[in-house]
């Protein structure tokens, strides 16, 4: 009694546009799912909806139905009145796991964004944000606080994985320079893997004190140096052997990012690495979806952003004095990285 | 390069998480192409982002990250730099044709849904909707004139299927009550189709305004009649060989729907059969998607409804005194028709 099969073979329906209008839905029912926690509890024992009605304070009828839809949109399985978790949401969804990343939806559904994806329309018009002159540019915006307490988790697997991507004489002192820092995931990670690695980290002064943090955490805080302030105006020094660019390229125009990779280039040391960590769709731009789908987050929360292609990069970069950039797809996650070298 | 391909052979990942809570931006981008009639638009002639952007007043960029993004998501083919429709989308979201359906968003995206939907955690802790007493179910709610404005052109082609599975005899007088006859197509599909069917449509006054232009349109306004008012409270007569019900049931509890389906039992004629037509979830309400997602709608928008499985709708038939109800999957649609005979 599939509707699905027995529609396909009919050809044209409206179910695909249907799905979608309503997919908003999905988002409020995951985020109603985390605000309950419900996924944690079902991970404690609590496979029914009346166990989990009672372990979560709240109606086994209203369990029920939430619970019905997780499992028909692929977060839980369902075998007779027993809900359980599929592997993705027993790893990412599980509070009591270090691997959580349910805190993103306070920066992910943070308010800006919200009112920026209500007129996408007026977006497309203008070519650019239509929430403020510079969107969530704008200087010291507090979201970014929101994204280095809730981007954590999944920054910390990302950044892992770009050192085993890009090596460094762990026998050697060197330096490296974090730009756009956050809560400084990927300085740290190089930290931890080479001892004799000092990192500054720029961004905001607010922002930073989310990285600071973790440099404590991580025992790291006398190796990990803060230096406030916007990456386009404060002096970063010079004698970096390697320069982080994690996720910020695609606030911007390219000759703003062309102005950026040229000082970048300056502070470099002669073989020295800009590390590039991005959204990079294809070069016709229809592939792969998550790294296309991300330019309309840019056009509705920036003025002048964009998912930029390899080509694009390459161009910019080399205008900036790089002698080659290469692309690389970390062999897990939804971004690409460019290895640019001076 | 694709990064799904990839991931999915290294076990769990949170993809699947980052692209339903980032579900709210589909939403947001089919409305701002619906906005800007992008589609019909593409269907004019105009393939490219700068013929796209002329067209339609807009910034070549801006429909250059649209076009792409709604690519990404199915509803667009690209070549180079030309859009182009998918059959779906060529039939359903080009204004200029009698099955555009673009116009449900007036319903679907109404605020009191979003409103409901903000709070899905409130609605599972009570057990039901936090919007008000009875949610979209108090009297006279005007969302119900959107919808009968909105939904009129997907419902014409269900009720036209559900005329191809009820058959009356075309030669014999008959009579009709359509319930909740809204945009009043249930009961026009078949006033339609037999010459001597006169049908009375209940409904809010307001509402049934609505399915008068409609009779009028279709010359049906001499065998049509409305009987405004709440279905619970108004006097259907007696004798009629068919009683529609379509989408009805799901906003009440089982207790109300029996109360209303002996009403319906004692207007039928010996014989005479409601037809049911609902989201019917399997016994283990685990498919078919559509119809157990439907649930959290209405968790979310009334005080007790629900999305009733079929052994569900069977006793509450039963104990109205129908002696057999009857599921039929239609070969279209996510919906399902239940017969029951008197």
């Amino acid at each position: 009694m599939s509707s699905q099969s027995s529609t396909q073979a009919l050809g044209p329906t409206p179910e695909h546009f249907f799905r979608s209008i309503n997919a908003y839905q999905l988002t409020r029912a995951l985020k109603g799912a985390l605000d309950l926690d419900v996924f944690t509890a079902i991970a404690e024992g609590n496979t029914t909806a009346k166990a989990l009605a009672e372990s979560r304070q709240a109606s086994e009828r209203g369990m029920r139905i939430l619970c019905d839809y997780l499992a028909v949109m692929g977060f839980l399985t369902k075998a007779g009145d027993d809900y359980g978790l599929t592997p993705d949401s027993a790893m990412f969804l599980d509070r009591r796991l270090p691997t959580y990343v349910g805190d993103s939806v306070e920066f992910l559904l943070s308010p800006i964004f919200e009112q920026a994806f209500s007129g996408v329309a007026a977006a497309v018009r203008k070519g650019g944000t239509v929430i403020s002159d510079d969107g969530t540019m704008s200087s010291d915006n507090p979201v970014w606080v929101r994204f280095a307490r809730a981007m954590q988790p999944l920054s910390f697997g990302m950044a892992q994985m770009i050192t085993g991507l890009v090596k460094l004489d762990p026998d050697k002192k060197a330096k490296a320079l974090d730009i756009a820092a956050s809560h400084g995931m990927y300085g740290l990670a190089f930290a931890r893997q080479y001892p004799k690695l000092e990192v500054v980290a720029v961004d905001w002064a607010n922002v930073l004190e989310v990285g600071r943090e973790n440099a404590e955490k991580f025992g790291l805080a006398d190796r990990w140096r803060a230096l406030p302030g916007s990456a386009f105006d404060v002096s970063f020094g010079a004698g970096y052997d390697l320069i982080l660019i994690p996720n910020f390229f695609h606030h911007f125009d390219p000759p703003t990012n062309e102005k950026l990779m040229r000082k970048i280039h300056a502070a470099l040391n002669e073989g020295g690495r800009a590390i590039t960590v991005e959204f990079v769709p294809d070069e016709g731009r229809a592939a792969p979806p998550p790294a296309v789908a991300f330019a309309l987050t840019m056009l509705a929360t920036t003025a002048a952003g964009d998912a930029y292609t390899f080509a694009e990069y390459e161009k910019m970069f080399a205008a900036a004095g790089f002698s080659r950039s290469e692309l690389i797809q970390p062999p897990m996650g939804i971004e690409q990285v460019i290895v640019s070298y001076k």
